[in-house]
């Protein structure tokens, strides 16, 4: 499990600062097959004393089955393209509204612009350095306008020496309508330095509805004895730009001092600034 | 815990392929008084990506204590009829809309055809191979009407040898309209075969709300080595007949290559194919 | 965990007389850092087949980190007033309205008069015994007329030799508009008696919407053998009486028969009625 406990503060909210807490307990399940293939599945059930219905939330939850052919997930998980180029590195106590996560037409966590969320399928095989994926988003979903969302992804992952680049496509069809979405990204860890860059480009946007169609970003982390210090930059799709900076300090013992502070400049104009501290556990 | 992940399909759907999972944990509180009875309980929190609300769900949620003078249970529990008479067998990875099961008006998660749920009571006393239930659904509960509910339910069940037979007498009185349903029910297990016959009647239906006031069913399962085989066929009180089978290969370990199909051909005309295959988890 | 099943009685209700039951878990969290300052938190995941919603639900969800420096607590806490002062004696097997609990402006599950609930911080500081607190109430926090609602609160309780007296005070800011609540308890323990008295007196109330400005209540329990039986008497800021009495035998192994029947005398005349009758279990 894990917990957090601290201040938010929001610049763009009515009343600025907030206090923020939150247990959660993750639940694993893991079990292996007469022929050895291993299967499995979590879930988190959470608490937030904020929340408005009183209720527990559920994020993530997936099942696996895993042995010579590769992994098959099915739940909530990420698409190819996701899990091939992955995001920069995140900040913060709270995550900060996790701008630093790059815009995927499906990803987990339900955060896909495409993809309502739902069960997805993510099949991963890995050999040598390579990780290959292939991902499918729930079968015949309907969006809001009842257009029937169709989607799918691929992608690669090359890992060598602490260097590692990645490149996904997804492709989504919506009432008939073609999005395509090509991104790539890279990472170096070299000693206690970890440096991240990523781009994605809309191949194919046929409702027009992103103002680009590029993101781009860049993070970096460095770990200095028990501190650990993150930024990053990225602009999204809708040309806004978001600059974070975070720190942790280990306590031991799974306890940390955690602040950061995001900002983001909006394309319309005007900006907003997000911050957080406090102490992050984990069990 | 358990955990699925398979597609199933659905040919009364617009959308009628979809990928289902989940991944549900339960939790067993048990305890024991110093004059030596037993009490405890047990719920399962579950989570499926489809959920609208992504709120961890409960099912079959219940407390008991048994001694020298039975076991009294509260909670989600079968009413008297239902534990003595019991369904037929069941298919398939989801249960494909659990249509073995028979209708009762009242039923463990929820189920019964005039009982809106909330807390019952089953009190059951075995001795020699009879076992005896009585039940009481939740007191004074109102239907949308405003019509007072109020429900009972008495049994038997004889087991020997392999062989059993029950017998339940169900009765309820909603806004002072008579109820009455009479269900018999007899099983066999012979070696790695099980077969299982039931009916029922509804010797009062003072609305007239049903189509038919009989309801039968027959239903046969087999183990052969790793592989289980079962099917059904029912006719429920609407005159819909209901046909079903499917299969199980086990992988060892609590894992499960599961499909099963079942056809509806309604009393109104038409019918309903629904089908799923996939691998089941148990931990 | 815990559970409880039995029957309450309401003659306020339409339908007086229901089942009740309900299991519940608890999660406990608990670390420490390399300096030994310790770390946790817990919530409890519970349902009860009668809710609407079938979802579990949380209460009391809290986190905290603790050492040389005092204790600090964000979450569903209580407020400073409340943790100095305390409550009354309660009775029955479900609480029966937890009408021992004194009111408080800011108060744990949620239940404060003048705070919507939410995260709230508390700070407690232990030396001799004497315990000193400081609680904060949700920051910018809205009411329902979209006031600001800033809350906190100071206490005191010194313990000595069975004995405990306990001081606080409550201001809060609604818009403008302050209040404020002085709360006085003492409590004495001597062999098998527990003896509780606390009173509350409004300061400041702006709005003029409480009746009275004094609540003001006793209470009592013993322990004899495997019986406890308890009561209480008290009057709120509406100058309604609530007059409760319970008891208890201890089963063995953490289960009991818990029975409890409320009173309360309305100001604006007429009564009301409560009993609950059943067996608790803790696991």
């Amino acid at each position: 499990g894990d917990g957090r406990m601290g201040v938010v503060f929001n610049d763009a909210a009515q009343d600025k600062l907030r206090l923020d807490s939150r247990a959660r307990v993750r639940f694993t399940l893991s079990g292996e097959t007469d022929t050895g293939m291993a299967f499995g599945g979590w879930f988190r059930a959470q608490t937030a004393p904020d929340s408005a219905s009183g209720n527990m939330g559920t994020g993530g939850a997936n099942v696996f089955i895993s042995g010579d052919f590769g992994r098959l997930s099915f739940g909530d998980v990420a698409g190819a393209a996701q899990a091939s180029v992955g995001d920069l590195h995140g900040i913060g106590l709270t995550g900060l509204g996790f701008l630093n996560e790059n815009t995927y037409f499906q990803r987990d966590f339900n955060g896909g612009i495409l993809n309502s969320g739902g069960t997805n399928a993510l099949y991963t095989y890995s050999f040598d350095g390579f990780t290959v994926h292939a991902s499918l988003g729930q079968l015949n979903v309907r969006d809001g306008n009842n257009d029937r969302v169709e989607m799918g992804s691929i992608g690669a992952r090359y890992e060598f020496d602490g260097f590692a680049i990645g490149a996904g496509y997804e492709l989504a069809n919506i009432g008939g309508d073609n999005f395509g979405h090509v991104a790539l990204g890279g990472e170096a860890n070299i000693d206690m330095f970890s440096v991240r860059a990523t781009i994605g480009r809309l191949v194919q946007d046929a409702r027009g509805t992103n103002t680009s169609d590029h993101q781009i970003g860049l993070s970096g982390s460095a770990d200095i004895d028990d501190i650990t210090v993150s930024a990053f930059a990225r602009r999204d799709f809708a040309r806004d730009v978001h600059v974070g900076a975070g720190a942790s300090y280990s306590l031991g013992g799974g306890a940390s001092i955690v602040g950061g502070v995001r900002y983001t400049s909006f394309d319309a104009g005007g900006g907003q600034t997000v911050a957080d501290f406090g102490v992050s556990f984990s069990f």
